[in-house]
């Protein structure tokens, strides 16, 4: 007998079927055993003898053979999407058997150490699945967007050989008698295969040695990077986001209703139109608004993100606003200058609820210009010998953006911490388990560290 | 005036449009310039004064303002897409210069280290390009295959906490104050995953540090991976396996014809039923056809996998063969054993054209006998804490398989290095540039050196 889905039963009234799931729960009654059956579609009851569900616990993974029927009027459960229905088991085998679970999975609010110490019993939480079925769709819609719009996709190198890019902490590798590092963005890659398929995208992984604890960071993330040629004009790359990001929500709304409901979520009211502001232009209306003066602060702070959110959400009914212009010192060095000579950029974030979601910009893709800009900012041009290749040989005005999908996730359901957006986070304290309390040793290179720590300073 | 792609203009006879691109090639006839003008949709034909042209060089970035008109009768370049058809050039703006190129970038058969030394430029090389418009429709066809099965997709994670399947070598990575690695696969996570979705893929970076350098080895590259739980028998696998790699082939014949013509490669020839023998049987009829016995080797050597693909060809007209039932001490430590109790395992290859393309088989599921097997295999069952976790706690019947990307497109192509279908390949000499001629510098860590080779050879 073929098994079906728990959700295809509604169709197979008065049928006999065979299902097959984990125990989510289990109710006794006398001598009628009520399971809650879970599998990749949903939960289904089942009803079977007390005999039949002998030793049967929580987490289980069950075989069942039975008729599918209509429950009785009383016992119809609106909330569950077969819950007109339920199976008469006939006919129950274990696949697996589970240990006693040391905690309730079914807890909705989980704290955070159990939700990680314990990450392959929590995932199995319908609440904890759906945040990976919402950051599937995330990627997808990202992979969709961009490729409706002719781009390529391609898979970007992990390991490299440089420190190039500043800023962001790098993680070093014994790469056999070389040193090597986990790359912090597929940046330069992208740039570079601007010049072979003029469009490119990436779903990649990047990495963040920041040695700080936080609700933001995690130390390897899922890092959607998108990058154009032959722009017109810089604001096009903006144009571009947006479609993506539109795209994002839209599909979320139509493909993740369940989950999003789970979450309290709803994107329908994000905004259609999204206002563009420079830095300045923004840092001079949270004055009027707030009193509070950072126009002499070179980037928005955590506060001024939220008011200009709230501004944007007042004045234009969006929920999702775009900030231009950042100082060429809060940039690196390949973005492009403002070519009204200022000392601000062809740079924009995105600012969603709140939070920068997508950062981007128009790049130099004038070689000379970009030789310039690696000796002003006080890299070796040796170190980008490679990537410079690209630009000797003709590259074309280009630009993109990136994102972190486990940053728009949890802006998306509103999660207080990143790493419950990751499937399995790593952070200074954790690689799956706490690294304290696994057989982790320190590693005895002391010199080695101190080389480490040292060039962490130069860099700040 | 909007920019059309040179593959639009033909639709566009005598029209004026504007078109943008890279100098594919220049030739000079008296007072008339022939510029080859290369956009990611193709090649056009532009026709200039030379006073136009002045100063043009090859791989200059050009928007060339024009109209088009059919080519005289003798012109036609069948060749070309655009062929029939050629821009009167009216106006042309350089984008970007180029310097004058270091070697002929038009040549079909560039030597590897020129096409690796060079790669942003090389990867212009239609033929070159080529590769990975192929590779990104195997990796999209995959995804695509196994979404159409209801798989869901997810992100891996590449830093690993412990050296835990053995086999092949770890890249060491100085993870905050302690050491962590590179994951070899994301075997663990896609079988912890089915406990949460049932069944999941991934598209992700694996990491091998094979200390050799061969045709066949790169020390990054893109992972396949398939899992899926509550299988009946575990042929099923085979058959899902089969789905997903006609699915490959099926696309390419459709979707990139060109690029296959390219490589004169021929893809609808491949077989519909592939043959499945057990290790033994493939070993006896290779004795049988050829007198060689390799019947007491645990494994096919590279002489013998190309044998039993001639064989399966001449016999069973498919270029495809399942080669199943490995010995248990050539495959790792989680694969499930024959239940007819002998030596050998529920696993498989699938070989195509003479290689191994695709690797997998059925996992063991059940607690008891997962704790027993990673004893027997001499490993720590505490460094499998986190993994041990979904075993504990209930675990369908499950396997799955998974191939490199690399090898796929090199093997699909005929092309004699993986490193040719590396986009960036990474090997012992070479991070993007060789090592050796970097500014790399040998890390003076003697002692630590030593150490990871003393747990190298333990593992051996």
């Amino acid at each position: 007998m073929q098994r079906v889905l728990n959700s295809e039963t509604q169709q197979l009234i008065d049928q006999k079927v065979k299902v097959a799931g984990w125990v989510n729960s289990r109710r006794d009654h006398g001598k009628l055993v009520f399971l809650d059956l879970r599998d990749r579609s949903g939960i289904l009851q089942v009803v079977c003898s007390s005999e039949l569900a002998k030793d049967v616990k929580d987490e289980f993974v069950l075989e069942v053979e039975g008729v599918v029927q209509e429950r009785p009027k009383a016992m119809i459960n609106p909330a569950l999407k077969t819950g007109e229905i339920e199976l008469k088991a006939e006919k129950v085998s274990v696949l697996a058997k589970a240990d006693s679970l040391p905690f309730d999975l079914k807890e909705l609010n989980l704290s955070l150490p159990t939700l990680l110490d314990w990450r392959p019993l929590t995932l199995r939480n319908p609440k904890v699945k759906a945040i990976f079925k919402v950051q599937e769709q995330v990627v997808e819609s990202f992979r969709r967007a961009l490729k409706e719009m002719d781009f390529t996709e391609f898979q970007p190198p992990t390991i490299v050989a440089s420190a190039t890019e500043g800023g962001a902490e790098l993680f070093p590798i014994q790469y056999y008698k070389y040193k090597a590092y986990l790359a912090q963005s597929p940046q330069l890659y992208k740039q570079i295969l601007v010049g072979v398929f003029e469009r490119v995208f990436a779903v990649t992984k990047a990495y963040r040695a920041e040695p700080s604890v936080t609700t933001r960071h995690i130390s390897e993330y899922i890092s959607l990077d998108a990058e154009m040629g032959f722009i017109n004009a810089w604001e096009e790359l903006m144009d571009t986001c947006a479609i993506v990001v539109k795209k994002i929500f839209y599909d979320l709304q139509k493909s993740c209703q369940e989950e999003l409901k789970m979450f309290n979520v709803d994107l329908r009211e994000v905004g259609e139109n999204i206002p563009r502001l420079k830095i300045s232009q923004a840092q001079r209306i949270i004055f009027e608004r707030t009193g509070r003066d950072n126009t002499n602060v070179p980037d928005l702070t955590p506060e001024d993100e939220r008011e200009i959110c709230q501004f944007a959400k007042e004045k234009h009914e969006s929920e999702l606003i775009f900030i231009t212009h950042f100082p060429t010192k809060k940039r690196p060095f390949y973005t492009q200058p403002d070519p009204d000579g200022s000392d601000y950029t062809l740079s924009f974030d995105l600012l969603f609820r709140g939070v920068e979601i997508v950062t981007g910009g128009q790049r130099i893709h004038e070689y000379e210009k970009l030789l310039k800009n690696i000796k002003k900012f006080g890299f070796s041009q040796g170190a980008f010998k490679f990537y410079l290749q690209a630009f000797q040989y003709g590259m074309p005005p280009e630009g993109g953006f990136c994102m972190g999908a486990e940053r728009m996730t949890k802006q998306i359901l509103g999660l207080e911490n990143v790493k419950e957006a990751g499937l399995f986070p790593r952070d200074m304290e954790r690689i799956d388990q706490r690294l304290s309390a696994s057989l982790q040793k320190e590693t005895k290179k002391p010199r080695a560290k101190r080389r480490v720590l040292k060039r962490r300073k130069k860099k700040k």
